[in-house]
């Protein structure tokens, strides 16, 4: 059975692999102080046209999400997330572990906007209450929607205007960027915000998200952090020769674009067959509401996540697509939803 | 030049990296709910001769270490260690940032004993201090040195008599195994610890260490507190994968042993030239002291890390073999020694 | 200028200060193991009708509630409360702090029910989401409401079946346990709480909190967690003393009962000039509904709070009485709501 | 039995008691606000002859260690100590608990020195170890010692040198200022370390200490640290009342002076009769080594602690003073010594 669980089935691009087999005997230096992490950020530093920025890589993105709040907050403060974010939804209480608070809003399509800030802010007003100085969102969010750069300069304004820190969690950057929605680019995004990530787990590596800090204030002693922990892996290198592999060439990109293909193909199926979405279409994740009586008869050829359900006969499900998702699984499911019709 | 730096230089063995070669396009479960982490699983408890236990499979030594003192302990409790403990020096406090104290002890040669242990007990009375709760050591510890059958036994009559957690530290568990000083079998270890790990990252895996937990009340729940730690890869197969290479034929082992006979001729060479050491010799890790004269011009040719200043003009320094360490640049290493007297 | 800003505003009642003076130069052992600490705990287990449950005396209420929430639950498990619960709102995130995460849910006049509790226990399905395993509940809650006695069965029944721990913070249970609605007796919450406290802040005492822990599987070494939290007085006798003097006759009973017809006459007054209320009337605390430009004048003769704008030109506020709440103020509040109209 | 247990088994001074009746059934603003705390402060900066220093009341004193080390310090960070400091000893791991490592440092006579501290840093030198940045010292010391005027100058000299906050735990200020032996002032203090306390609870007061924050970088935002932790009290009036009492006169100094002078009277008859001392003597604490059958003898007729066996037939033992110890009891002692010798 074809899986659309997820983006993370299968492991590394083979282009990756080959540069991991390439490199293997090397003997290099530990903790990510080695010469392909070195190459690694600095494609990543040419495509965001800057130089000061400092790049770690992180093993997943829990720990990256942990890490950076964490290591920015003061111990009273909390971050201001989407009530469907990852870190308020997703992650086992792995923020307030570290503790610290995550204020959960309200938002439209997963995203947050400078008024639902606002309204944070106009509840937490003195020390008898949790300080807001963080703000987390993710790009692409989990609803797959994407922010454009109008919105993310409001984002900006706000948190800039407030004293804020904008931190976002790219996990799914690479299907965000390559969207037709889009008009974001990397070096957009350092200038917008303070702190955010590239994922590489979810876009063709084996593992490793690559963090990358634009505000100096916040750069001092983090390998210490990332130490503390468990993030600072002994092979640092396995993480930063597979970017290496991704950002030398244009292959991060490619296969982003790749995914969002696929995605799209599956969405204008559903969208010719009349399906309505639970959330906007536009990147490696779907979110079509179908018929129950459907949605049993695709599990029974088909991979995938129930989201919701949206009332008495129908509900949301989550289709996700890869770099490695394959034409052919497409086509088969497609053929599958008109079928069912 | 050549590094005997530490035994995490070099990649995967390259059994371990055809087989991630060659599922790396199988479409797999996420989070070490794959069919390869079931069978790593199975080829571990395979050779522990034990069925009721739980394995699980985390990125890093670090994580592994707080994950499992941090799971086990009630917030007052506290965990003994050797005073040269990995938990105590070198992992930036990762384990006070879970909430709780290392009570780091006096010890030889890296080792715990019961004398020390219930020094550390008769110094913690009430509840105006912390509670000891669990005994970590390592094997072999950070001085190379490892826990004879006698010893390990006593360390478990100890704690079972005060109803302490026994958790071995396997990091190099691969080297201790593989001694010639060993006489314990992971099937013995098993049945005298509580819980214990043991290491991918130092025996040929580009990451990844298999946690055992063997007593029965401190399975519940484990992955929601890996998942909480970040420890929860979306790519689980990743390191099941590598596990599977190493243990369904006899390579782990194997590779512990390459290390270990590597390491063998450098301490013979040592010997023969008069020099002695600053802990016994028998795993991967040497700890020679050579004249600080000495040590200057090996390193225009080699790379090590220096242990401790000795005396005036003399040095420990460390050197470390790995299963990647080659037979050339043993002999180098050794003729260099000679010369060098 | 009266204030009406909360229940804290005098210090202790005078038979309390009157048996501190009496007691004064006595040599007392320290850390509550005294015995006046020990009289007033005899006291109340006496009005429990129980004698199998452990009483700790805590300096504060955020101490008291972080102390148990952080001691009882295992590092991934949260605590569900209602939004408005002290916990969520007004602790800076003393909870979070010690790494659990709250769960809020919406909630209907301050109070939790067995349905919502049920929807908190269906968003969390599984080792990604943090695992509920406390109901927090306040009596009288933070709208001023109280629990009934079929209610909070209703409340042990679910906790019971679903393996949570049920907790009731009684920082204002003096006011709960003397309302006109009230059906509780301090046994009978004995019974249906697995652990709760009795504040003395809030009535009578100048500081102190009464915290019983009915659960034996609860009980282990407590002290520790006290001590570990800051919250082990060297001079717990200072606590003790006052619950003594407070439990020893009904003089906790009479004070709570005073603050509540003091209360009662400001209602009656609100009610006679039509005034619509906040929430229901019943404890020390009344949010009556008034018009903006009537509150602009009571600021000028009283103190106390706004609650929340409720319309363009009406907001709450928030009147609180105490045991030392005068009649002379409450007349001429009285007069003054009379006079407004 | 008399207790020269510690000085902390009475209540508190009459004239402190005193103020708190007289104030006793005044409204008072909640959380420190108060007119009280205020004056409190007055007095304090007066004696610091400084006016831009936040004062604090916080309930006790493991809770003002641990706000202080966990406001002040980033995650990664260390507290150096002595080995017999109270937060490594006897906190139950308070420190921990908020994520910090207690480096212990060897010591003499409880005392930390500029050579004891660069020795801890020599050995925190990298990312894979916590980063040395306060320094804790108690004065006097859990030995009853004290630091002159040239010891504190050079400790804060290489805690400027190496960016290291000096924070001096001062919960037996009172004894300290008034030892014979001292050559500092407040206002040396207040010049010389970043943040302190004045200890009340040892010193005539129920409960309650004074934290002093003097360097700016350190203020902001210190009261959402106090109340996340549970120090911020309700009736923060209660404490500030009784340094009002204590510090608007001379009456705290008065009080240190009358437990020194009673614990130098028990000091004289041991030195006249030939005991040894295992700490210096000088303040509140004295440390006598008598035979162990005289221990046995005096356990009968007075109430004291062992401090720790010193050889087969003799013992350390702890006699305390405080500012309630009776002239009538301490010649009980004194005569009960002669008689045993």
């Amino acid at each position: 059975m074809y899986s659309f669980m997820n983006d993370y089935s299968e492991g590394a691009h083979p282009a990756v692999l080959e540069l991991l087999m390439k490199s293997n005997l090397e003997q290099n230096a530990g903790y990510g102080e080695d010469i392909h992490t070195a190459k690694a950020k600095e494609a990543i530093k040419k495509l965001l046209h800057k130089d000061n920025v400092d790049i770690h890589f992180i093993p997943g993105g829990t720990q990256t999400n942990l890490l950076v709040i964490s290591s920015f907050l003061r111990p009273f403060q909390c971050v201001i997330a989407a009530e469907t974010g990852h870190i308020n939804v997703h992650e086992t209480g792995a923020i307030e572990a570290t503790g610290h608070k995550v204020v959960a809003m309200p938002c439209f399509d997963g995203k947050l906007t400078p008024a639902v800030i606002q309204s944070a802010l106009d509840h937490h007003t003195d020390e008898h209450m949790v300080q807001p100085k963080m703000v987390y969102i993710s790009n692409s969010t989990e609803l797959g929607t994407i922010y454009t750069k109008a919105e993310l300069s409001a984002l900006h304004n706000i948190c800039k205007e407030k004293g804020l820190i904008l931190f976002m969690d790219g996990a799914r950057m690479g299907s965000a960027l390559t969207s037709k929605e889009n008009d974001l680019e990397l070096r957009d995004i350092a200038e917008l915000v303070d702190v955010f990530y590239i994922g590489g787990t979810k876009n063709g590596a084996l593992l490793g998200e690559a963090l990358i800090i634009c505000k100096d204030e916040l750069k001092e002693d983090f390998r210490y952090l990332i130490k503390q922990r468990g993030a600072l892996m002994a092979k640092g290198f396995v993480v930063g020769i597979q970017f290496e592999a991704l950002f030398e060439t244009n292959l991060f990109f490619e296969l982003g674009a790749h995914a969002n293909r696929m995605a799209e193909q599956i969405a204008d199926t559903l969208k010719e067959n009349g399906y309505p979405f639970f959330a906007p279409v536009g990147t490696n994740q779907l979110f079509p509401i179908l018929p129950d009586e459907a949605i049993g008869k695709l599990e029974k050829e088909f991979i995938f996540s129930l989201q919701k359900k949206v009332d008495e006969t129908h509900s949301a499900v989550r289709f996700v697509t890869s770099w490695a998702t394959t034409q052919k699984s497409v086509d088969a499911l497609c053929e599958f939803l008109r079928g069912i019709k």
